[in-house]
């Protein structure tokens, strides 16, 4: 692997122009919504679920740069959920895919150095377990630097990234994310400050431009998505809220700069669920999602390039 | 189980009662740092945590209410850290301890509904899972209410609990937690009235007069704990930040009321690596803890009555 190439940001921005697809698809496997087709050839949830996870990978693989992989779905599993889990980032990685592992995690001292040595290989990393780590994961700023600092080390040492949620795509965000602070602005734009910095330091901005420091950004308010993308110019967004969350593709296009780069939007259920979507009825489950994701894929080209 | 002793606050709170400690042991077990004699018997670091945390589990059973397990140092081992994580779980409540699980978890939406279902058992627990669960976890506010309602969910169903990360212990904490608001107050304080709020829904407040949500509180100003004191009447303060984390009697006593309730105080590595400890030296490991443990709650039975 080249210098250059060894930057997640790097690597993210290379995969997006050579796919033409500012996207990725979030792979969120509810074993109860899985095609009657795959559910019906196991007695257990997990040999289901890693069926369908192989499925989605090989038909979105050619499509689109990046795979997003929520563990929450497999940790409702236990062990073998994050067997699972594993196995799936591996074979991702693989078919060449960028696996984002949506962990959420955050904590303090030793627990985050054991969360970043788990999730991105630590600034040691345990070549047997390597190749099952993802490329980059979500991380909570509610801990401050303290949260995320192994993280970045991790990232700089093993050419991953991480995505720090700033804006969340749910109601309930504005409770603490869009607190209004005594010295103007608010909590999330705060934190995109914060973002801002710690993405700038030594051995993470890629030669393109961008940093391994991304920013999980749902587009809420236009203006605040203005704020946010003046605010983190070195950061990708990856951005939630398209396809079943709803937004639009004008509240999306905010997030990219006016050059088309600089996000990455994902769809999770309207993609891999595909098989449920009358749209796509009478094809074999696996081609429903490779045309979903198509159909996501140009959609989400013309968001980049709606400014 | 009585309805009584069903609700989570009123099985800590009679726990702390019955052993007269108002605290918990957090189970952080680094491989490296496990006693030889444990790990000269194993070749993998799963099989030894599993024996560490056993004997960990015997040593402080009958001395302690609660055991906090934090998840960072078992999904850093994958699968099998998982697996060994669920048995020390299980284990530890069948030998009558309360078990914290220490996750800090969040997310929305349905990741929210599988994170509440891996931990707390959701609202319909699948019942062959179930006695692997903690009674309580902790969680991260920073998305608002939807990140946190499964969990309460979870916990009404169950008679489970949570503690809600409002002021944490390390340095940076005070990078987004301690932000000033226009309207008065920091971040934390009204994720503390959030906490509030949330700890006062039907079906939360036990017997005792305490909620099954209570929060992470680790001392940092005297004004700012009084203050998160008052803001949260009839939540149950987990208090980092004793031991290792060097924090005084003085700041922790103002975790509890003026009753000497109302707070449980952690320690960890001061505790289960009592073997690397000059004071306990010529002891076996096992003795080493259970004398640090005895050590632990009786300075903390002086925090609760300090006020």
């Amino acid at each position: 692997m080249s210098p250059v190439a060894h930057n997640f940001a790097d690597r993210l921005i290379e995969a997006i122009q050579r796919t033409r697809a500012p996207v990725c698809v979030g792979l969120d496997p509810v074993y109860e919504r899985l095609p009657a087709a795959v559910r019906e050839k196991h007695v257990a949830p997990c040999p289901a679920i890693l069926e369908f996870g192989r499925g989605i990978i090989e038909a979105v693989a050619d499509l689109v740069p990046a795979l997003k992989i929520n563990s929450a779905f497999f940790e409702c599993h236990h062990a073998c959920g994050i067997q699972t889990y594993d196995t799936l980032v591996r074979e991702a990685r693989l078919r060449g895919l960028l696996v984002i592992g949506d962990i959420k995690r955050a904590d303090v001292g030793h627990s985050t150095d054991m969360y970043a040595r788990a999730h991105l290989g630590g600034v040691k990393p345990e070549s047997s377990q390597d190749g099952d780590l993802p490329d980059a994961v979500t991380v909570n700023p509610y801990l401050g630097v303290d949260g995320v600092q192994p993280f970045m080390e991790a990232a700089r040492a093993n050419g991953r990234g991480l995505f720090v949620l700033v804006q969340t795509s749910n109601p309930s965000a504005k409770e603490v994310q869009q607190l209004k602070l005594a010295d103007g602005g608010t909590v999330a734009e705060r934190v995109a400050s914060l973002v801002a910095l710690w993405g700038a330091a030594e051995g993470l901005v890629g030669q393109c431009g961008y940093s391994a420091i991304g920013a999980v950004v749902a587009p809420q308010e236009v203006e605040l998505t203005r704020r946010l993308r003046v605010a983190m110019p070195q950061s990708v967004f990856l951005v939630p809220g398209f396809g079943a969350q709803g937004k639009t593709a004008r509240e999306v296009a905010l997030c990219f700069k006016k050059d088309g780069t600089g996000a990455i939007i994902n769809a999770s259920r309207s993609v891999i669920y595909a098989h449920d979507d009358a749209q796509y009825a009478g094809q074999d489950w696996k081609s429903a999602v490779a045309a979903a994701c198509r159909e996501f894929v140009s959609q989400a080209a013309k968001c980049a390039t709606a400014l």
